[in-house]
């Protein structure tokens, strides 16, 4: 086997033919396939019906501390929730203050707040002439649209298997004050499934940032989201508050946590952790914010799982589940993509994506290929901030929603499309 | 019987000695009650159990339109719970967008998106030197807190039994393009327990505001909150987003209305009613703030209630609970203080408070005096922006929460410090 590239103008040119023949033939399968986003599987949620009845009509539905569920207080969580997100993070319950449904909220919150009333003291954002934030790539689409909505610039960093360039954080974060965050995907990261290494923690709690408002966001959303059950092959995060304290730096991170993927999508809890001083100021504002987040929902996660053992074994269910779709699609790649020399991929030991890199200047007609054909890939381009792929190579790839068997036949096209995507790309330069 | 306006100095001293001794005897009974805020009774909340048991196992988890809601999917609310909540204020589904588990965080978020993006396309208010809301008081406490919240200046507005005094509010908007909103809360207002009259609605939809982001933020919080089943003793409001329509201000008015006093206080739906114009930014902004709301909760919330008359029997039985409440403290209140000259309150037909009005000056004594002899009241002031009642005369009842034997012996202790209070300040001028 050849790489592409070694491959001459005619020996592409027959390659092209037959990679057509068999797209057209794809095309009359009529598939209708989504692996855009990050969605649960039906049977991931049917799976998890018990939930749906561990809170009925003859249900003490007082904490432990004896408050009842079902009326105000208690707004910045119970102590049982707070207990129990905080174990999913490794945190003190102290340190965390419970939200609603779904952390993203959380976090444009965090950045809404900062923009209207600063940070600690500090001007409010909306008053300066300039803020950025940095913004790891590929990374999460979501993350980048909270920024860009806020008129916050995005300064693009690379991703590393060990986390984002730290030399680079480094440097920028301590050069230019208007820095004031960064976003990040520390543990199965969106999209690559990577895991930040202790060093790259230990530096990012030791930066030395120039404005004293700038914050590590740490979106801990695949905190337990493993794939394997035998150690070896989960991967571990430093906890990065008390990594924070060591450095001197206890304020400088928030970090963000939900059951979204853990129960149902979107009635899940969430929390934020962080620091006595940066959570003083986060219920100062929810006090005026809500009257309280739902707390029947609180108490319904609580009982469920009991305590994060509960939480882990519910989650090797899922991993159950979650692998089989994610070794199919590895099959295919690795079958017919090794050696080609069109593409790389990941292997991640948990979380919800494989992130896929092309030939440069190949993802978005790859993309339109597929979509023409009846599977839909997340954007071209969604992983970087603007949505903009300097390279055009990045593509993420959803095992979670489509079933295994739909998993293969959709990576089977998409393999097709990367083939005669590159193909062409290749015969450009002819 | 005197009014105490005209007892000589003698008189008074008789009286206050007499009133001291009953309130000592009174704060030797160890009274420990809370009439500060509007919480629903336990027995309330114990009498609509059975809604835990709407939703369990074995149930269907799709909307009609086949729209699983243990997924994500529909972030601006499901077509059922906006057609509930629509009904719930008399707008099409159309024109809601459902949100989490209270009102009061829309309102929030309402304030804040209009801060930092402003308001169809006007210059964020976080821009602008100088931006006010007319307060209507007294009024809600949490709504004033917001806007205080944001460093936006609050002007007091007189309310009559007919709603806020409408020719201050035409004069003002009118005149000054800073006023960007108007907080109200149109029917069983809080704390007087007024519906705007048909007048003052008409007036509120045709006002001609300098500014052409000038929004009504019209709370219905109280929309279904009756307290008398009999039609002649339910206010009725009339629906303002039609006559904002008709008066060539479609996009005039935000409404929000939430069924945390419906079903369990935190743990309801809520939701914003508008034009197309404004939900169309309201969704741009929920799109990049959220994955979307709890939608486990919006169809437990529609099996519940089937439609609109299953809220309105619903709320016959909580009527059924919250009007001996009220009658007990209105029963004292008419045959301890009527003809005294020393204060005066409100008889509403629903929401969930008493208005009392002090003479001049009484006010925070009397919820101290309550307060040192086991009555919590919401603190003085609390109904007025800042806090600061100008005339130290207003105090809001809560009767919800404590049974209605309490709120007799609750009420049995206000008419006594209204008493001391008042003739201590008459004293003062002897």
């Amino acid at each position: 086997m050849k790489v592409y590239q070694e491959l001459s103008k005619e020996e592409l040119l027959d390659k092209k033919a037959e990679l057509e023949k068999a797209y057209e033939d794809a095309k009359g399968k009529g598939l209708k396939l989504d692996m855009s986003r990050g969605k649960p599987a039906t049977s991931q949620l049917d799976m998890e019906m018990d939930f749906m009845d561990i809170l009925n009509s003859r249900s003490d539905m007082k904490t432990e501390g004896g408050v009842d569920v079902r009326n105000y207080g208690l707004p910045d969580g119970t102590p049982e929730a707070k207990k129990l997100l905080g174990d999913m993070m490794g945190v003190k319950p102290e340190n965390v203050v419970v939200y609603g449904n779904a952390s993203l909220t959380i976090m444009y919150d965090t950045v809404s707040r900062s923009m209207t009333h600063g940070v600690l003291g500090s001007t409010p954002w909306c008053k300066l002439d300039q803020v950025k934030f940095l913004c790891p790539a590929p990374g999460y689409d979501r993350h980048f649209s909270i920024t860009q909505h806020f008129g916050i610039d995005m300064v693009t960093v690379p991703m590393t298997p060990a986390g984002p360039d730290m030399d680079l954080v480094e440097k920028l974060v301590a050069e230019d004050a208007s820095i004031k965050g960064i976003w990040c995907v520390p543990k199965y990261s969106n999209p690559q499934g990577y895991t930040y290494s202790d060093e790259t923690v230990k530096r990012m709690a030791a930066l030395k940032p120039a404005a004293a408002d700038f914050r590590i966001f740490w979106d801990n959303a695949y905190a337990v989201h493993h794939l394997y059950d035998s150690a070896d092959r989960q991967d571990q995060l430093l906890e990065i508050l008390s990594e924070c304290e060591k450095a001197g730096n206890p304020d400088m991170v928030y970090e963000f946590c939900s059951t979204s993927k853990v129960t149902f999508a979107g009635s899940g809890i969430s929390a934020i952790a962080s620091s006595e001083a940066n959570l003083k100021e986060v219920r100062k504002s929810l006090t005026i914010q809500t009257i309280g987040y739902d707390k029947v929902n609180q108490l319904r996660h609580v009982r469920y799982f009991k305590d994060i053992n509960g939480i882990k074994e519910h989650m090797k269910k899922h991993a159950a589940l979650m692998r089989p779709k994610f070794e199919a699609v590895l099959k295919v790649l690795d079958e017919e993509l090794t050696g080609l020399g069109i593409g790389t991929w990941t292997r991640p030991n948990g979380g919800y994506f494989i992130s896929f890199d092309s030939m440069e200047g190949c993802a978005k007609a790859i993309v339109a290929k597929c979509k023409e054909a009846g599977v839909t890939l997340t954007g071209a381009g969604a992983s970087y901030p603007y949505g903009v792929d300097p390279r055009d190579s990045n593509i993420r790839i959803a095992p979670s929603y489509p079933t295994q068997e739909e998993m293969a036949m959709a990576t089977d096209l998409f393999v097709l499309c990367v083939k005669l995507a590159s193909v062409e790309k290749l015969l450009e330069s002819k």
